[in-house]
Parts: structure tokens; sequence; C-alpha cells
């Protein structure tokens, strides 16, 4: 199998170590075609182990590929998706790993050639450093990599990316691509907009109390981690999925109202009530 | 120097376990003695290394010490205060571990016999596990410890607790209540109620859509890990802490509508700002 990656970053990259690990065991025969956007990184992908050959054009990269995997951010997913279509052979599946879906999936859908195949993926694993360098063969082992599922989806073609997957050592799970939307707006993207504006709060509050900065203590730094990550791809995220985000806070707006109202009246079993049941979810998710 | 410590959960058990460490090495040449609520913890402490000898006499327990620490939970403080200060010494100096400090500061300076000192203390260490057996004698080092200083704080007393906290290998930081009650609820307390906030709202989801359970990856983990701390402490935390946690909560509401409105006009060079503004801020906190 000849499998081309474009976009050779964080996970591009880990995707293609992982891919080849499995190689040299023997799960899956492939070549692994790199399509970076800078000449430099075809190099150093290749000396890290990631891909087997590379090309700064696309269309000569996907030509006979069998699976071509879309890693770049999701604003250029389609953009991208467009340029490979007419180079793509008879049989090929595309698959992306952007972190929403109803939108590229149904751009995808639309734009696939007769006998080629469009399964959507997104693979749950992420770190702060986005680039080829942080790359790690194992980013994805044991995590839960999402694939769509629609009525048209090509079940041959689906069934190949569970394969990939599974070399990959990730956990495939089928999803439609609006329930993935919702789901991953309220684990991941809100989750974002929450860390990022209590960072800008206290950030805020350090003007008039500037101890707040050597206060901040390994619960603040947990529970902002996120924050950290690259503004680039919390914009791709908050605007691509924007009605499943503000759904999401709005929820948690409604929840924080209860915590609120029972603080404000002092109420100390209401308190430790919300504040048990969100120990109790959480511990359950983690045990 | 004779020190008592009443209360051998995991703050006062770590504590124990560093001072001792330190009077080995001959930096404090102490008898630690332990109150802990049950019998069977002063053996227990004993056989860690915690303490040298217990009593559950509370008044025994402080007769001859020259410094006594408070580390039960927030609620408690004031009450045991109330009942060991008729048996303390002269120039006894008593502190506390609570993470609120106006209310008790103030009702401590009103209950402290003439010729005896107190100081507040809030080590900004912790862990979900609050029980004795997860102290460690390292849980303080190099984090913040605050002390407070107010117009009336004894001198002498706050240098000789400022000894302690560096025995502990502590970093002690001063600051009046008031500052220490704003500014620990944007840092701390505010940050719980978000956490919790956010797990009872992916909660909620998960109920239209389980799926959320298994998609809950890495990122959601880290955030809302402080939502798997003891309940107790946060229904103390909130009520002791009020005012300073809902105006906490304010700010972070005020820089969340931001976002909000950002992303709801998917205004990406808005989104970004926020999102650089809080990663600069983070980064700079913890680089």
């Amino acid at each position: 199998m000849r499998i081309a990656i474009v976009g050779l970053g964080l996970i591009g990259g880990s995707i293609g170590l992982g891919l080849r690990r499995s190689y040299v065991r023997g799960q899956l025969s492939d070549v692994i075609v790199g399509i970076p956007r800078r000449k430099k990184t075809i190099a150093e992908a290749i000396t890290l182990g990631a891909i087997d050959e590379g090309t700064l054009d696309i269309k000569e990269g996907v030509a006979g590929a069998d699976v071509v995997l879309l890693c770049t951010p999701i604003s250029l997913i389609i953009p991208k998706l467009k340029e490979l279509v007419p180079a793509l052979k008879k049989g090929a599946i595309v698959s992306d790993v952007g972190s929403v879906k109803s939108e590229i999936v149904a751009a995808a859908a639309a734009l696939m050639p007769a006998g080629t195949f469009f399964v959507g993926g997104h693979p749950m694993a992420g770190k702060e450093q986005v680039k080829l360098e942080a790359a790690e063969a194992d980013l994805l082992t044991d995590k839960v990599y999402i694939l769509t599922e629609t009525p048209q989806t090509n079940k041959p073609a689906l069934k190949i990316m569970t394969e990939v997957v599974t070399a990959l050592r990730g956990k495939v799970v089928k999803m439609d691509p609006m329930t993935h939307d919702l789901v991953v707006a309220a684990v991941s993207h809100a989750p974002l907009a929450i860390a990022a504006a209590l960072v800008n709060s206290v950030a805020e509050t350090s003007l008039a109390y500037p101890q707040v900065k050597s206060c901040a203590a390994s619960g603040f730094k947990d529970t902002t981690r996120i924050a950290s990550g690259d503004p680039v791809l919390g914009v791709d995220m908050f605007t691509a999925n924007k009605l499943g985000v503000l759904a999401s806070i709005g929820a948690f707006r409604v929840a924080l109202g209860k915590l609120e109202k029972a603080i404000q009246a002092e109420d100390k079993a209401a308190i430790s009530k919300l504040l048990a049941q969100a120990k109790n979810f959480r511990d359950d998710l983690y045990q």
C-alpha cells in the first residue's frame, strides 16, 4: 500500500512514524510519501523515519497512492483536496485529521471523483508543540481516532481506514460528522475557549495584583495547559465548529451559573452536590 | 523548638515530614508533636516519620509548643484555635494553612491571648488525595507559601514562621489577607468552580451523546483535574472566600464573553488576538 501524507507537522509526522513502525513489523507493507510545504522538511522527515520519500508537488505525491491523509491545518484541508483530486488513482481513499467534520465531509463529498472515496478522520491527540520535531510514533497509541460514517460512506474504504488507524495503534470510534462536532465542541473546543478566557481574566487581575503571577500554582497550570496551544489551530476550530462551540459554551455557562447561585446563597449542600457530581463523573472517566 | 501540628492529613503530614528532614539535617532542632483526630493516625504518622510524638488532647499537645500549625480543613481552624489558646505558652506562635485568610486572620487576632502571636499561612500546594498516606516531604519544596502580614503582625513571629517555611524549602511570599484572598480566588478557587462546571456541562451533554465519554482526551483531563479534589475543601473555599470567588468568576465571564462575541462574529483576527494573549501570558508564567 502506498500512503501519501500531505502536511508534515506534529500529526502528519507522528502518523508517518507510527505507520513506518508497523511497516517494519510487517502489519502493512507500505511506502510513505510525504508532501510538506517546505523542501527542507522532506530531508528532516526522512532522517526522522517519518517518510520513505517526499515531494513538494502534491499531484506527483498522491499519484498512485492508495490512501491520502490530509494532515494540514483545518483551513487548508479543502483547498489541498481541490488541488490533488485530479491526480487520484481509481479506488483511492482520502482522509483528513481535522478536528471539525461536518463542513469538511460535506465539501469533500462534493469534490471526490467517481470511484474515489473520502472518509473523515480525527485523531484525538495532540500537544502544544505542533511542529515535525515534536512528532512521536506513539502519539496516537491508545488514543481515540474518530472516523466519520454517513449513509454515503463507502464501507470498504471505511474498513481500510480502520486498518490504517489500527496499524497506528489508535482506537477507532465511528461517528456521524454532526455528532462528532458536538462531542468535540464539548470536550475539546469549548475547554480551549474556557482555558483561554481563564488565563485572560487572570492576566487582567494581575494588573492590579501582580502577586497573582507568583501564586499561579500547579492547579492553575494544568487547568490552562491547552491555552498554550497554537492560536492558529484555535481560530480554525472556533470558526469551523462555530455552532458546536457556542452551544457547548452555553451549556457550560448554565452549569457555572448553578455553582455561582449556590455560592451566592452560601448553600453548602448545593455546592457540595455540584462538586461531588463533577468529581464522580470525572473520576469515572479516568479511573 | 517544639512544633505542634494540629491535623495530620496531606498538608499536616507533609509539613511534619519536611520539618523532620530539616531537623535531621540540623537546620532546626525540633520535636514535632502531632494532634490528629483519630488515635491510629498517631502510630501511622510516627511510622511514616511525620511526627516524633502524638496525642489526641489538643491542650496537652500544644502545651510548651513554640509554634502551633493548624492543618485542619478551613472550617475547623477557628474552632480548634478556640480550644487550644488557653494552653499556649507565653511567646507561642500559631499559624494555619487555610486557603482563605481574611476571615481567619481577623478571627484569630481577636482570640490570641496577650503575648502570643498569630501569623496566617497558606502553602500553595496540594493534590487530589488529601489523606496522610499521600503526604510527601517534598510537597511544599519550591512552592509558594504565603504568610500574612498586617500592621498588627508581630515581626519576630513573622520571622520565625519565615524560618519554618524555609526549613520546609517553601518560597515565602508575604501578603495582606485581603490581597491573598483576591489572588487565590483568581488562580485557585475560581478555576475549581470553572473546572467543576465544565465537567458538569459535559456530563449533561453525555446524556444525549454518550460518545463524549470515549472522546474526553488528555486536554479535557488536564483542564478538569482539580475537579477531582475533595468536595469538602471546595465547599470551605467557596463559602469562606465567597466575595473573592464570585468576583473572579465575574471577571472570567467577561473574558469568556469577549471570546464568544468574536466566535459569533467569525472575527478571526479578534479570536487570534485573544488566544495569543492567553498563550503569551501563560507561556510567560511557566517558561
